[in-house]
């Protein structure tokens, strides 16, 4: 039997990398994508490495009562503020909802006015909406109605540290991540940031003062280890076009060592489909140049116990497991399909 | 039932990139990867994306007669001159061969002297080998013991001409393709010339005086129009790591218009698997950027009637349709299976 | 004595490296920089680059009056079709104009209704005009009032062609340009096509029916050889920021050698300052990647005999000799300085 | 008069772009350019992008008893281990030596085997010689015989660091300095890891328990505030040839605020021709993308008062400010020229 999915805002990167993931999904099927810009265009006028693919698809305007009488579940891909009030509806409409904004990552209203300057306009479906990072919400994922997939510099951040942090193995007060991101990470929008001369070879901080990934990762750090705890978190644009590499500097609680490190991430993430341990071999510690094109996330480390400090890592595509990809990994395990499907695409090297 | 296939020379790229399509192919099973100089150690200790995914697959030595108990087809990713000694004996030991490099492509013994400098050791298998191009030799490939896939630029230029030169629509004697191709295409051995530094940001022409696919490019159009034709070729080194792209230059026969060309591409390209007549949208000629990871090769052209001319194009992914991929493609023919089982990668966009 | 320089339309590409140049050119001051959208900010406000090195140059609204009494030569670095109407009334005030915009490289206003679409406004000063390009035009260009640069494919596409055509050593019916360029010749403002995930790894055809430079080329080109000539010429967009190189497929008249080549070349750049011709080493063509930041344009062949074929190449900066670096070279000769002033600056390499 | 120069190892990269410094250097003459591989070879056969401008310099095989007789002043650019012995010799011919290598950066003997695995067979010089960062060492540079250059991320990360360290404003006990550093960085030789398949759009940590380049810069820095400092530091590559970025994590001490850093920084770089202070702007943070080709160093900073966090930022050229601009920069200063001679390339952008 087959689900039916439909796409909100299935014009950007994300939405066209949603797109691609269905389309050889043996258990979904697109009834629709919208888009205000290019309703009534075939999809492939936009997406054209998916011409000859999708048929004849057209982007449609939003009409949610249809939307809930033809699909089953919803991905949303809109601007931050958008998907607050579309999302209400949605429910309401029946459908189950994977939101891929950050309008319901955040479970304290007061949050959203801190980092996102609005005030939030359904704060009671914070407390319902789940997080979407199976590594660490699987079961409440299960069941949900509504699940917020994290920011890409957050997926990154939050892997990179989970079993650390939950293993009480590093010093919580001095934990400062620094990430590297592609230009696919800002959306199909051009800006004159994003124009190829002035964006080609960078390596530019970003948003150093207070990154809005922030708030989402000491969220769910600090659940893990059961206190307030804070971080340092520096974005830094590099000049790919796919990819993030979280680089988690801290320093060692007590007397761990190596070891005591590896056997936290094994014993967190050893199960885990989309997370690979880099460990050895020539090219040591995780790089996204090994992942791009899958939902794979290589979480790696290096520790120096004689200066009693360690740089935890992890590597994602920042459209799959960043974006699309986890997604569809939390559509799947919301629908009780096999967590892996329409995920089968092995990483793509050299590219 | 599942067919047993072996890799030698599994090391390189383009034998990364058969591992990577024959990990989800549902009907076969890889049994042996040979590569002499890994011997022993696990595939994916080279091929790093491929970490986790191909179990405890270790390259071996290469061993005919276990090869010819253990598998039933073999690919061959060697370097030149290397297959033609191979590939009797294997013939002999009842495998069916898939050679991607070039031993098996020139029907003409003495075409071997001329462009690659060596005397060809079985040149009465040449007239056995068939040119691993399906488009052109789809019911030859069919019955093939022996297939010889065509180089990428070849492929590339081929593709972009075929039509145009079965059709008789061009002038033969002024035909002049210039192709650009990404690193990946040299392959896996580091040299001066692919070091980064050195080979980042190239617009580089070499062989510009006789580049060895010339040789099978000129011998397939010339079938195809049934007389001695020519072309100036040019292949250009690009900065991306993956991607080719042929623009033929061509003029006019008679008075040929637009709509001509369009026939005959679309009569002869309209129900093959792989290829999409690239013809309108915001990018309205071919370019590689959409097919990288697939099977794809986009074709298309740009006419200017009033002064006699054409371009015509072909973009593919260069270890895909220009080598794995077509491969795979041809191996599929060859066991009377799917054209696309183990294809299904759609392109990944953006990259 | 220092000449007295300003420049319209500053912002741009074209004008930042206009203003890097003349930064240290020991006989000239910039005594204005215009730029409509930023009037009122330091330049260096968007020549980041230049941050600390123009002192509290600011950009100003154009005021052609106070530009004739404050200025000697001025730089045009304007949109296609406005130059056309500036240039008479700064010719008027006396100024001395080097127009890198295309308003006054052709000669027959017919040209720019069939190629650019618009009724010349001024067509008696086409005449005057002098098409900038030194190697050609360096006497007309020393007492000129008013030079045209040329553009950068055409530079290129011309540069690699003149001595062959002059010489008549190529068949002059099917002479095929193929150019592959970087981003940077696009100008500054953000577009779709020129967003980073969309214009990075392109290899991608643009304007093939025809593309504008087509026409200087044609009139230069036939000029040097007194008849009416005609190329076929299809640019191509890659991965680069900056770099053109200009391939020009050509059949050979007679029978004309590689060392009749060599000495046409040899004849006509052996004593050009900005031209390297380049013959052996371990990159035996022209590759724009050697001549970046610098004036140079890298000329070089390669002859197939035997097949009465050849190959043009042309390599340059397209934002150098491809654009500011002609201009300024353009100027030093109007100024009658050397014409090396202010381009000495010499290729960096790796980049 | 002219000061007349030796490079030792000069077929390099950092030897190439010291001779491109010093072909436009007005007080400087080079009188012989070493390299054992390529001796007798036109030093222009090697650094392509120097055709038709050294004239007929050729490298020659090193001699230094000719070498003593003939120059004034040495650069060595040679491998870890082997300045260590030619110094000695250097030295005793009455030559002046500006060290590229590593092997007279540390003051303690012990260093070089914790980091280096060598037992350094000149410890005596090691006193004598003066790191050769002018931001910190200008007057013990100007009367110096043996200057050792820094390593391209010691010269990012102590130049990021200095003035808060220097004026207390940090927390000694965490700083995490995270560096990403373009290809050209490891030098010219190629191999697996530089194949530019594999090293192209990388995001890669390297030497992540201990790079060696954390020793001079704990050195300096300690020396700095006067107390054994330890600093974290993670490498990166990333796909870039040239640019490194040093961001330094750090936590503030007391109550510091982004006034105090401001200040620290103005009074301690405001009046050093090669450092900018990057403020405001659209660009706001210190990005290597605005001084390639020259020999500045951008740096700035991100305070975020109210977690007592901040990020301090340098930007470099890593084969310019990084390697041969500083030591051209460190030359002037010894032989008492103007500091800027010979580096008055502007950066250029966009590339």
């Amino acid at each position: 039997m087959s689900h039916r999915v439909a796409i909100i805002g299935a014009s950007g990167y994300t939405g066209g990398e949603v797109l691609r993931l269905l389309a050889s999904h043996p258990s979904v099927e697109v009834v629709a994508a919208t888009s205000r810009e290019y309703a009534g265009k075939p999809v492939s006028s936009i997406h054209l490495h998916l011409r000859s693919i999708l048929g004849s698809l057209k982007f449609t305007e939003l009409n949610i009562e249809k939307m809930a009488s033809e699909a089953d579940v919803v991905f949303l891909s809109v601007p931050s503020g958008v998907s607050q009030t579309l999302t209400a509806r949605l429910l309401e409409g029946g459908l189950r909802v994977v939101d891929l904004s950050s309008d319901f990552r955040l479970k304290s209203p007061s949050l959203y006015e801190e980092w996102y300057g609005f005030s939030h306009s359904n704060p009671g479906l914070l407390s319902e909406s789940v997080y979407g990072l199976p590594e660490l919400h699987r079961d409440e994922i299960r069941g949900a109605r509504l699940v917020a997939c994290p920011g890409c510099n957050a997926t990154a951040a939050i892997l990179s540290l989970a079993p650390a942090v939950r293993e009480g193995l590093i010093d919580l007060e001095h934990i400062a991540v620094d990430v590297k991101v592609g230009s696919s990470e800002a959306g199909r929008q051009p800006s004159h940031g994003t124009h190829h001369p002035e964006r080609a070879n960078v390596i530019r901080p970003y948003e150093a003062e207070g990154h809005r990934h922030v708030a989402e990762v000491e969220q769910e750090l600090s659940a893990l280890c059961g206190r307030r705890l804070r971080v340092a978190m520096v974005p830094h644009a590099v000049g790919n076009v796919r990819g993030a590499l979280a680089t988690a500097h801290v320093w060692l609680a007590d007397d761990f060592d190596e070891a005591a490190i590896w056997r936290a991430y094994a014993k967190h993430y050893g199960k885990e489909p989309f997370i690979r341990i880099i460990r050895s071999g020539p090219v040591k510690y995780p790089d996204p140049k090994y992942v791009i094109g899958s939902n794979y996330c290589d979480v790696g480390f290096a520790v120096e116990q004689a200066r009693g400090r360690a740089a935890l890592f992890a590597a994602i595509d920042n459209l799959m497991k960043g974006a699309a990809g986890q997604g569809v990994q939390c559509m799947n395990i919301m629908l009780g399909l096999d967590e892996r499907e329409g995920l089968r695409y092995l990483p793509i090297s050299p590219v």
